[in-house]
């Protein structure tokens, strides 16, 4: 084993200590943010920094850190109270990829992936997305330690493909082939391993 | 398309809501987390809630929800100030499942995980991951909407299983075989699509 103390992290350069770090939790959920400001720019960014906060009621987490992230989605979700969470398949991972890039106009626009809109949901939902979110600002705190903002969101709208919605509710990613990110720049789809029985301490797990 | 409002996913039974909610993020990292009590008595649990914070100085965040988690990992961290991160592969995917069930003694002495200790670091790493991560605490934070607790952990040891680190600092998580989590229940590897080249607004992403 390779083994890297604090004082050897902060030695390395700035490059190959950036890679790794954010290497080190693992696989990361990847959602397209869809966004519109109140002069009616719709506005798309990918983040790996989405998560489950709780069911019910159905609430998300986003992760937005300051110098490393265009603020323009969280300018608009503050301004609007509203965005829209899209999973990203192989087939646009890489448009996905460019709209981090320094766009003038709207990301839409500018990679070629298109707005759709729905049920009187005011922000973009991503044309041809598997998995697709309207979402609400419920709150926001600032961390104290790096000035990371943790954004909380109410789920309104969840549009499915149909062919990834099992009976009891669960998603097959694998089927909707959803996309994982891992570190700044490299794309994964999953291959299932098993679902597993819930963990019980008299019997070891068995396969669903 | 599948279309739930949120009075819909509220009429839900609660199984199928929870299924559902869990999933909508994608894919989650898998990381279990080891503790130890001031007793000297370990604790191994596992963890999809764990994501980059920032690189410099190198911090992990980790979501600890008081409903659905055992607490005693939060309460090891908060009286001892340290934990462990290690990365799940499939060889013991299945007891790392296991650990979340509500032993009395050890989740290592009931699972048949091995402990090892290293670095005169006091919490436990996992035998044999292939990422292990000794942190220590930094802050906590309490969400208002539903008690969920933010921890910021510091990364101060790094050991790595050499056939996963690039010279530029990133790791090859398929080469590592690190496992991911969907919804509650459901394990995968990855397996990589492409790197793609940093984004920029003149140049449609290419392969690295």
């Amino acid at each position: 084993m390779r083994h890297f103390s604090l004082d050897q992290i902060k030695e390395e350069d700035s490059f190959f200590r950036r890679n790794l770090i954010n290497c080190l939790s693992g696989y990361k959920s990847l959602n397209l943010i869809g966004t519109k400001n109140t002069k009616g720019i719709s506005n798309l960014a990918p983040f790996s920094q989405v998560f489950h906060i709780g069911a019910s009621p159905p609430l998300v987490g986003i992760l937005f850190r300051p110098h490393t992230v265009k603020r323009d989605t969280l300018e608009n979700i503050l301004e609007t109270g509203f965005f829209t969470l899209n999973h990203v398949t192989p087939e646009f991972f890489k448009e996905a990829h460019w709209t981090a890039a320094d766009w003038e106009q709207s990301e839409f626009e500018a990679t070629g992936l298109q707005e759709e809109y729905k049920e009187d949901f005011s922000a973009p939902f991503v044309l041809g997305s598997p998995v697709q979110l309207g979402c609400s600002l419920v709150e926001t705190q600032t961390l104290k330690i790096n000035q990371t903002v943790l954004l909380i969101g109410g789920i309104d709208h969840i549009f499915l493909d149909e062919k990834g919605l099992r009976p009891d509710g669960s998603l097959d990613l694998n089927a909707l082939e959803t996309v994982t990110v891992s570190g700044l720049d490299e794309y994964h789809v999953g291959r299932k391993l098993a679902r597993l029985t819930y963990a019980k301490s008299g019997k070891f797990p068995e396969e669903i």
